[in-house]
């Protein structure tokens, strides 16, 4: 029984994952950990934490369970302070959205490796800080379990059902697989929003454009709207993975440019059909997203 | 009294048209034209349009107003194949994404090139052909007109009324800053998005991972499945300015893989804090555009 949870980081994904417990009607005591008391003051009020520790050692010395919610650049640190204090039975698991360091970093600051559980919820808004949760972010999304060999499996199954409660359809993957599926299909594209504007913001100062995009460019670049740190601490800590995936993405682009260059109409209109057509039958809409989830193999 | 009405190309956007005027009341007879006969049948099915013609000659030939809505490097082959049958009196306008190559086509082809009205509603859907139109597609959004010097204001008053009555917001551009500004904030994050797929589709070939991407990937990509010939001739009809844009970008995202594989987190951080804060203050969010539009000074 899981009485009492600690959440290092009560910002979007940590705020929201309490919430939703307390919403399933989850009783447990929830303690906040993080270096701005004003948010974890916030948060107690919200109804997000009991109470709340300035230091992760003081925090976790009594906890069954411990989620580090923070960047993922901040997780080794976090480990570091908490273990002397951490009993050899209290579960830890992460909400990083890069599995193989946090695994390492657990493996060499952990007193038990074997009841740390990697995860990543596949669940996120633009928005991030204390104000930013709320209680079905979770609802219908997917939860990727990256245990190792050494993870034990009740650990696994208690996280896995926590999440389960907050509404996420948890899957297990390989941490490796993890790091380069997500480095392609999440980071890439983070990159390229965050790019675009930046490109824009820079052509801006030359001849003024911004004040002409609109809904459309919004949607487009929300995920610019991102939080600077977590997505700086992306970079760095799944760095080959994204940089290959940048390679293949610059080198697509280059085709396209060429053609442009070259007024090379069919290889644009044959790129853009490949295109169309992988999107159209090949990704599926948010909507279909959840049926998906339920029906899908864990790798 | 604008009594006659043919839409050259009965897609989303000139379908759109018709059913936004017919909802508004407008009392006219529609003509469709296009290659596709059992699309026409169709449109007139949809209620689109009253009668249609395979013959661009044939159908403007009594028409008070035509307005061409095909894709832009189609656009020259129309206005040569209509202009022998032309009154001067009938007004010709477009609805194509690229300007000054239009003007210049119009200029070329055009019996009275004073009654053309360039003009590009800023509205769309990742949907074409004749089943994606429908009646509200233009409320609250832009439609742009680019008049040159010689262009009639009358002429360019009963396009703009026409499209107010379709719900659209009406402003004036000079046709190559409309080009430009374009070229940076719609056709190159089409670009992306399409660069995006593909290179999925290419990396999914040698390790599966498509069926990784969810709802968030879906709708970042949604642009991805516009239609493959309108971006191949907005990539020829706007090259110039479009290939400008391109290498803007290719600069500002070399910057960052040159911070990644230098694991430069200041200069990410800083790259990601300029990007959230651009969009956050500088793009208006879907909901605040309509306001904007309506104080927003025509350039």
């Amino acid at each position: 029984m899981t009485q009492h949870i600690t959440i290092v980081g009560v910002g979007l994904i940590g705020g929201s994952f309490a919430l939703a417990l307390r919403e399933a009607g989850y009783d447990a005591k929830f303690t906040g950990v993080g270096r701005n008391q004003k948010a974890l003051e916030r948060a107690v009020e919200r109804g997000i934490i009991d109470d709340w520790q300035v230091s992760a050692a003081d925090a976790v010395a009594n906890s069954d369970l411990v989620l580090v919610a923070t960047p993922v650049g901040a997780i080794d640190h976090v480990f570091a302070q908490m273990a002397p204090a951490l009993k050899p039975e209290t579960i830890v698991t992460d909400a990083g959205s890069v599995k193989q360091s946090v695994i390492e970093s657990a493996r060499a600051r952990l007193p038990a490796f074997e009841n740390f559980v990697p995860a990543h919820p596949i669940a996120g808004t633009e928005h991030s800080g204390v104000e930013a949760g709320f209680s079905t972010l979770y609802k219908g999304k997917r939860l990727i379990l990256t245990p190792v060999a050494e993870t034990s499996p009740v650990a696994t199954d208690t996280v896995a059902q926590l999440w389960q409660a907050t509404g996420a359809v948890t899957e297990q993957m390989d941490s490796k697989h993890h790091d380069a599926v997500f480095a392609a299909t999440s980071h890439l594209p983070h990159m390229l929003a965050f790019s675009l504007v930046e490109t824009l913001y820079r052509m801006d100062k030359v001849s003024p454009l911004l004040h002409h995009t609109g809904g459309g460019f919004a949607d487009y670049t929300r995920i610019a709207s991102s939080d600077p740190v977590m997505w700086r601490d992306v970079c760095l800590y799944n760095r080959e993975a994204l940089l290959l995936s940048l390679d293949e993405f610059k080198n697509g682009l280059e085709t396209l440019v060429s053609a442009i260059e070259a007024k090379d109409g069919d290889t644009l209109e044959q790129l853009f059909i490949t295109a169309k057509q992988t999107r159209d039958t090949k990704v599926l809409p948010a909507e279909k997203t959840t049926q998906r989830q339920l029906t899908d193999q864990p790798d």
